[in-house]
């Protein structure tokens, strides 16, 4: 069986393991308070071209996003963002669990679009009874988003200032950011993220990583205390520098986006398979996520080889489903995939 | 100016002023635990025809759904109800702030469809990441409605079945249950109510009293140690029997819905008019509350002499608004908002 | 039977019954954003000679303490306060229900010490772990305390100067508050609380109203959006005019110290006899709470027509017991109280 | 410099880190649904002798208590441990984040004592204003304790008793658990802990895994949906079978409790020469923490060479420490310690 419905079905790449390994009978402090995290956050730092940023190692994406939401609202605040945000639909309701509403705003390819933002906060302003209704304190985008598109630098630019006209913090979920920054055609960079957000995160797990999610926070008031609201929501790994370590190798000699860039293109390969074969996408997408529109009897041959996960019935007779690759898939394993669909499709 | 925007903008009614008038001077017990709470708490049970019923007093609605909320589910688990639903839109998310999502369903008139109950539930239970969901446990609904419309018997029947199908608790919110029993074309009881429904509260804030919900337990899960959780949540009042004062004043001689059958009854009397008017209505309702869609030229007039409420707005020249007769509503009020309306369309 | 056991046994003053009687057929804004909340706000800025003060009503104490907090701690901050704190103890965790913990301090009289508050802090911050302990960024009082003791101005004045230091809020507890301000030896005003703390409240359920808390903010920081926490805690009343009203009878010709006056003045009546009959008492206090030591068999005969509330078991033969006088206790019954305790005694 | 600050300062035992190794380059599904998983669950249920237990995977302690806390109570219920334990002093807050109080009983060496969880349940029951009051629902323990101390079987047995006579569940959190089953004297084993508890965990951040807490529930109630609570607290690892192949690694071989046997006898080592010297213990213990209390001056000398964490002052020239001693723990680092003892107090 090949693994393409996620892309964190392995480990981790080997040159993480290997830092892991070359520190192994080394006496450490606890709570990421080492060497190794000073290093890695002076990295992020430097690819953000700011030496004043916050940077704090997590384990998990949904740790991340309660720990951050956490950290910046007050309790009637609410997280605005689309509705198939991952806040709002795959996290057991884990910032509800923290007591903030999440609010889900149509969308087709995942993306938030400035006028939303601006709508919302203009509705909630002149509702005469707006102290009824959670007031919207923070826009929360991933990038790439669910459905594998990316935001361009001046879709960014415009959430970014439309947040700042309304005094909203913005936060970007990077869980995924590796696949974005290496997607052809994007035109963002660590620093943009750094200067347009209020607190964003480079995504390990599902990036080269075993674990880890790396917060980088340029707002002050998010910034405060955010170690003990890490603490208090279990996400402070009492081995800290276990992350440290991971973000060293990801990120000394540019391994991450270099990784990216191969899921990237494994994906690339499979988009052009399908689009010869006239399978349409769901969302047309530049990252590791493919959103196809298949046949059901195509995707019972294929489920017997590959693995998939499904996205939502189109009609009677298909069905959108996703595959996913990631910096450890194989050409082999593309090659299988894409020679299957070329054969059943005839 | 004459005030149609809301149902609670007058004390109470005179029967409950002079209950507790009459018992000015008496000792009594602290937080309910009184003989004015007990009798009051007994004629609700021969309402609903169960002696076995957990009956408690709250204070407001908001304070009555989350605390009802908290003391039903645990920490995973969500409440269903309709995108329009109190609890989803004007509560400042108070049901979040106890930690649990509510899942907003379409609706055209505010209430749930059974079909809308087993597509969800079987959604989450078919999906294998099911645990990455907030599982759905409370179903949530209000009669009357937000819109005005009530529930028939049998749509309520097919509503507790579904519930039951599912392991879904039914918590039917009557903040303004008086208007809906006492409706043109009503079918269902308090009995049935206290049959059909794990819990529901007998809404006194906005029919006759001045403040207070009477909350009725049939599920014993729920209602086990409900008075913690009244407390915990700053819902226990110190002089509880001001609550069993004005629920005995109201339900002893069949008040509560003599006076919502007035309400229904001016509510009527300007649904004829705006009829005669070529008026439409957004929704269809046999309640107190009134929601016409009027020329902003014609509104305009009217809010020099009467309040209402704003619903939303429908094209470029017409919006649809809310009236709200109540208890207190005067047949001159109700005459003088008439003629404006005949004179404004002529 | 003659209670004695609470505060909060009769309804209220016959002045603010007759301001809501006199005001019903009124139609009113709800939310208390109508001209009575306004007028009572206003009396109470006068009384603190502060024009800038935010004021707020809500129902009860529980719900007030909780909605304060809520509105003034991010998730990591404690409340400090002593251990014999009512959000400590008599709460039901609603404190903690919203996620933060309450820290209790020894104490033998109610009262927090300012060097209390200072180790608290030096530890804290001394600790090198101190991101694994919760952040106390509050201190908590009551005045008079739970002991019926009250805060002298230099005591409080020592308190607010510490809280700066250490950058805590202050908030005070007058769930009580009349009762204190006017006992023999006070020197604190209600001007004094306004400047010294960050917010404080003034009682109502056990100072002459049917229910009421009115919360006064001088902090900018705790105001902000105050009203929004209100409504998501449940705290917001419908027909907030209802508190308004029942404020302005209380405050409008200084009814609220004069009805506490009298409540005191029985009191040391009754600990004149305890004196006496050299009965002890737990703690001394001024106030109209009463802490005797008293012994069983003088109890059993006390109960057969005097309610009171037990406190703690002192040895085999005598238990603290508690008194409390009101606004509404009325002469005849302190002497029947003072006679029994005078006769059983012989 | 040698660390006996804590025992989480070497990231894992080699035969973890060869067990991930081996693993690596293979496909395996998310979140713990995974053959590696399934079988470390399988060791633990056959080290407990129980084949229904439900067994689960989490990464760090703070997590695994608010997790399974989060799990087990209703909003107004408490947990109940000792003063010192770890969820009422070290967890930032974290229990009561989730909404619960914990309650702090007096201890002396960090052992509750059946006495005191009867004491509190009867005040409670007594109290006629237990409703105001969280109910104590759970009993959290630590073995060893946070003084380093173990429970007997004699004491497990009679505290499980008493948790069972008044319904409360018994919680006991194994973060250093193979410490105190390795320890001399003690008498208690995996399927003891299985049998008496509700739930408990099998830590393994502090012995000799990476990271990771294997809970094991034997109560169906706690059991029910933990994984839908494990992903809402942000407790579940993608990676799940990284969890699964270090408790492989640990349990097949009994590793485990052979590497915590190392740690204790490293510590009777270092707890022989304080007897030798005089120096007193704070607590007397039989695992991997030692609390002595030396003079400063000693403290001093030793501090150049070895780490160490204060535990508290004693007078002005002696204070408490801890030494942890680990599984990692070099027998040449302990001789170090043992001589500068020795010389120091010559």
């Amino acid at each position: 069986m090949l693994y393409f419905h996620n892309d964190y079905n392995e480990a981790c790449h080997e040159a993480v393991l290997k830092k892991i390994q070359d520190n192994m009978g080394k006496q450490m402090g606890g709570y990421s308070e080492d060497s190794s995290c000073e290093r890695a956050a002076t990295l992020i730092r430097q690819l953000c071209g700011n030496n004043d940023l916050a940077v704090h190692f997590l384990v998990g994406g949904t740790q991340t996003n309660l720990t951050v939401i956490a950290a910046s609202l007050r309790p009637h605040q609410a997280a605005l963002g689309v509705a198939t945000a991952h806040i709002n639909v795959h996290e057991t309701g884990a910032i509800e669990a923290t007591g903030h509403k999440v609010i889900g705003l149509p969308t087709e390819d995942g993306k938030i679009k400035p006028e939303q933002i601006r709508d919302t906060m203009e509705a909630h302003l002149a509702d005469v009874a707006h102290e009824h209704i959670p007031q919207p304190k923070m826009v929360y985008i991933s990038n790439p988003t669910e459905l594998g598109t990316i935001y361009s630098l001046s879709e960014l630019q415009a959430i970014s200032d439309m947040c700042k006209a309304y005094k909203l913090y913005l936060f970007l979920d990077g869980a995924r950011l590796g696949y974005g920054l290496a997607a052809k055609g994007n035109d963002v960079t660590f620093a943009d993220l750094a200067r347009l957000t209020d607190v964003f995160y480079i995504g390990g797990t599902k990036v080269g990583a075993m674990f880890g999610e790396a917060v980088v926070i340029s707002n002050p008031v998010i910034a405060e205390d955010f170690r003990y609201i890490m603490k208090q929501r279990g996400g402070m790994l009492a081995k800290g520098w276990l992350l440290g370590l991971q973000y060293e190798a990801l990120l000394e000699d540019g391994l991450y986006l270099k990784i990216a860039k191969h899921a990237d293109a494994m994906a690339d390969r499979i988009r052009e398979v399908l689009a010869k074969c006239n399978y349409p996408l769901l969302v047309e997408g530049v990252t590791n996520q493919i959103f196809p529109i298949l046949p059901d009897c195509i995707l019972d041959k294929l489920q017997e080889d590959f693995t998939f996960s499904e996205q939502e019935r189109i009609d009677q007779e298909h069905r959108a489903v996703r595959f996913c690759t990631s910096w450890a898939t194989k050409e082999e394993a593309v090659d299988a995939l894409c020679n299957a669909l070329i054969n059943f499709s005839k």
